[in-house]
């Protein structure tokens, strides 16, 4: 993957989340580089509560990141 | 979604507490886009203690970053 | 539920620590609303190893924001 | 229990370490307050493997809190 | 294995994220030296939903440290 | 044990991350103090995926503190 992550500055918190939302995502990408193996993953998490809520617990940690980096928009 | 967090920015660490439980939900929702899904996958979570634990993380992750955000509220 | 966590600010470390676990236990009341559900849950967490442990990293993480919320008491 | 967290000052990182240990096993004491479940569940975690991990996890948490609060002991 | 860490210091946050993979990937091989035996678990995460989260979740963890380094490339 | 972690500063990010490996393990070493257990356990962790993926979790939670401490090796 080329330079996909050129900033962590965002104008708003709603785009640092989604911004900790792709972060979330990358990892993923770069351990399992399978698109075909991803896509079949897919039901495995978006259907089960407890991936949900895993992958959720890694936003959180990105976007602490991500705020500390924007000085919490304020 | 559209601009649903424009401000970390809380009035006390009670209002600052209820944005995290917000904030965890809504990775969830992004991964999972299907609302009729997600409410079949609501017993799941809800009625498991191992899985209110692991949403309670993610509400203390998001937390510390709302809490940084607004100086805690001192 | 009302204003329950007005401040970070407590008198000691162990009363910090006391807050810490409350809030680790708001979250799941706040996902799981009936309580007759979470005493039900109830063993399943108090009398499970993991989930102890689970318990314990939450409040890890409550205890980290309310520490620095009050200086580290120092 | 009564004020067993006085201060998280402690004269080296080694003593810091030994408290954050203390810490992580109090939030399981408060979770399940009678000693007999607590002794019949040690070997469940103190005999399996990821438990001593996620014990360590928490161990983790707690000790970034203190070296925090020891200015990391420089 | 010799100074395979010699800086923080990054030139970009993607540099940062990918430095971040590689440092949530050296504490695996420092805990199984065997190279025979990791390949051999490479499918055991590489497709499994959740092990692929969890890998996530340390990437998300050491990102933090190496952009706290950075100075969030700000 | 006696005094074994007299500081955390150390000369590279490396000794800092090797320092952080052996703070994930003493944990597990006060938890379970009985060694023949602890060799017996290490194949349940060291030939499986998720508990690797949990040590590297642990490494990254202590590498945060340590790498601070150092003022990030700037």
């Amino acid at each position: 993957m080329d330079n996909w992550l050129s900033t962590l500055i965002t104008a708003t918190p709603t785009d640092g989340y989604n911004l900790a939302v792709k972060m979330s995502r990358v990892a993923v990408k770069l351990t399992q580089g399978d698109a075909a193996i991803r896509d079949k993953l897919r039901p495995d998490y978006a259907e089960n509560a407890d991936s949900l809520i895993a992958v959720s617990q890694v936003v959180a940690t990105h976007f602490a990141t991500v705020a500390a980096a924007n000085g919490y928009w304020k």
